[in-house]
């Protein structure tokens, strides 16, 4: 698309944003319904693009390396088709987030204001070379009313484009504007819409934190999304070893590049020459690369290579992790506070105390005890569906599901009341009378 | 200070916000009650920084202009003093925001999700030359369990010393360590401080919308605080004229200077002819500069000067208002959401279905039937007290009370279970059973 034609479309998608904020529940999920018949409808069509996409992304691979694991996430299967079916009817039976009334109060007679929960507008997604990547993420848009601009990997163009074909049939049955989902093809395009502040109320950039890193750095859009994952694992003085080899080699091992998968371990001085070779040695068993602060090489030094001062920020990503042999609790904090990114982190004791002290100071968005970091996870905390994970403190903190992408605003309805009565010697008084339902909740 | 001692500042003030976070209520509310007692024990010394610092700027401004309701604001009486040590004492007494339960579940046995509120760590505030909105921001960060940096107009410096140093008494004989309130001193050091996003978690600027955008754009800590203020009134084809007539001049004459201010009336032009003349005439005879487009000139022209299509985003903010004549409800929708700043739009109507259309398609933070937008505030709403509006949708909307101020956090608590358990073919099953409070609340 042109400058032009893209000023338009975000345009358009604002415009159409008005007409999708105030469809209900019981179209949404009619709609929604309609959509995961359409994929399985459409199966041979999704297939035969995606097999395009795949021998396009061969033919590539064979020249500059395209992973295979890239390969494996963007290639369908009967299987991974009924899936992503199955996904969008999981999302339209989800509870709706708009429309939510989150406070009522009655002012003064006739007075009243309500605080409900509205969609966004306008998201603009970014989504990785995954199809199911891209029905997640549209379902999510829709069952939450607002419309959507997506740019997917340009590995699964073909792909995307049928699936994104599906949605707006559906969409048109239903009497819903094309132009409430927009497929974003270039990166061009994607750094042109970052500009659109005024049509585009939020960015959800799924994707490597170099993504979410040049996104945030080049757009006044809100960015929802998180950059690091350096996550901790803090095994304090009164920690049961056995449970801590097992947590720490569970949140390593078990899905290194994942952002909750742990990246450096903390241990308590007093019981590190007992426990620190112990647990190298296992690591190293399970294939992962050691390294470790100087305390960790005196201890233990077989393989360890040492970690520099300034490398404690460092996400590995990988079967790589830092060992560090700390003082005290306090001093574990200090650094989960100053080195990590806020994502996850957990505490390995039985003494409450520390447990406790480390639940409170720990400035993260998963603070734990006694478990792996990768339980940090909407489908795990039980949100039904992940929108993505935040580090930021701002609206949504941790895994969000659905209702991160809803705000809210105030309506206030009277009957020509001015402020002007509510000031000086005769001034009327407010009531702020909570509504009943509110109070109980409250 | 120097560059250094910012760092230093700011970082201390990090380490001591682990303090102030796990303070309880009562302690809170101690300490705020001894502030309040204070700022009255400390009446004289008080007066006299205060006496200084109006004479300083008497002096100035019979150089460079400083008006006098700006003098005004920053000039204490007996009585606003003790409005003061009165707003603490209010602020002392809210509900603590900290250490809610937001939601629990228990993912399975012995492994507990908790979301829980908790501070956002330090907050620099940036006030006007008010040493009620020093007073105010200082109680509301300290309740709120934050650490505080502080920059607030130079015109009332001496005056702030004093008044933070009441705090600092407090604070130091409940044992809570003086790092956690900093009184930044200057533009520069304010300017240094926006760069320190690792120290510092949330920016909240008070003031002029140009000092709120200056501050968005020269940092990467979130922002709470809104840019403009461009409020509207809509009168529909079904509107009680006088209703109309009573709100709009409440709307504009009552405080014009302030944010929720009117900037504009739509009008729908079955009625136009009828009513724009005498909306005009009563809005001049009040005081107010009104402005028209080309069809309120062809109704009424006299003292009406033309707005040209670029100007209607305009904030006034003094008594100059914009009158335009639309063809519908449509328009006047359209017309808001782009023209406006989404803050505070109402609409006045006696046709049921027009404002509810209304209420639900603007989008702004106030949406309003049959009142003045001048009700858009905290203490109107009953929030007890307002850390500022934002017209952002991440976060906070609108009036931003004491919960502004916090964020939330997930704590997870189990006995070693790990990730690789609940995969694969023998996985064990989540329970995701929310606690009984949680289904009765939700």
């Amino acid at each position: 698309m042109t400058h032009i034609d893209l000023q338009c479309a975000a345009a358009a998608a604002k415009q159409s944003s008005r007409q999708l904020a105030v469809l209900g529940a019981e179209a949404k999920h009619r709609i929604l319904q309609n959509v995961a018949a359409g994929i399985e409808g459409s199966a041979e069509a999704i297939f035969e693009a995606n097999r395009q996409d795949v021998i396009a992304a061969r033919n590539q691979s064979s020249q500059n390396g395209i992973s295979s694991s890239a390969l494996a996430r963007m290639t369908l299967s009967e299987e991974k088709l009924l899936q992503m079916a199955r996904s969008v009817n999981v999302v339209s039976g989800l509870e709706d987030p708009v429309g939510k009334i989150l406070l009522q109060s009655e002012l003064d007679d006739g007075l009243k204001l309500t605080k409900i929960s509205c969609p966004f507008g306008v998201i603009l997604a970014v989504v990785e070379a995954r199809p199911d990547a891209v029905v997640q993420l549209s379902a999510l848009a829709f069952m939450s009313g607002n419309a959507l601009m997506i740019k997917a990997g340009a590995e699964i163009a073909r792909t995307t484009e049928v699936l994104l074909g599906v949605f707006e049939s559906a969409y048109e049955r239903a009497g819903i504007s094309a132009d409430a989902l927009v497929n974003v093809k270039s990166r061009e395009e994607l750094h042109e819409l970052l500009k659109l502040d005024h049509c585009i109320d939020l960015v959800v950039p799924r994707g490597s934190s170099e993504l979410v890193r040049f996104i945030s750095s080049n757009t006044r859009i809100p960015v929802l999304g998180h950059a690091d994952g350096v996550c901790h694992i803090y095994v304090d003085a009164a920690a049961d070893l056995n449970l801590a080899t097992s947590v720490i080699l569970d949140s390593k091992i078990q899905a290194p590049a994942t952002c909750n998968a742990v990246e450096t371990v903390l241990t308590d001085r007093r019981i590190a020459s007992g426990f620190v070779p112990k647990l190298v040695k296992l690591l190293q068993l399970g294939g992962v690369k050691v390294r470790g602060c100087k305390k960790t090489r005196t201890i233990y030094r077989d393989g360890v290579d040492l970690v520099n001062d300034d490398e404690w920020h460092t996400e590995y990503g990988s079967l790589t992790i830092a060992l560090r042999v700390v003082e005290s609790c306090d001093e574990a904090i200090t650094h989960v506070n100053h080195f990590g990114s806020h994502h996850t982190d957990s505490i390995v004791t039985e003494d409450q105390h520390a447990a406790a002290k480390f639940l409170r100071e720990v400035d993260s968005a998963g603070v734990f005890h006694n478990v792996s970091t990768r339980f940090s996870d909407g489908y795990r905390y039980g949100f039904g569906a992940e929108v993505g994970i935040a580090t930021g403190k701002l609206h949504a903190r941790g895994p969000v599901g659905l209702e991160g992408l809803v705000t809210y605003k105030y309506t206030l309805v009277g009957k020509g009341q001015c402020v002007s009565q509510y000031i000086g010697p005769r001034a009327r008084k407010f009531k702020h009378e909570l509504s009943a339902s509110e109070v109980a909740a409250g």
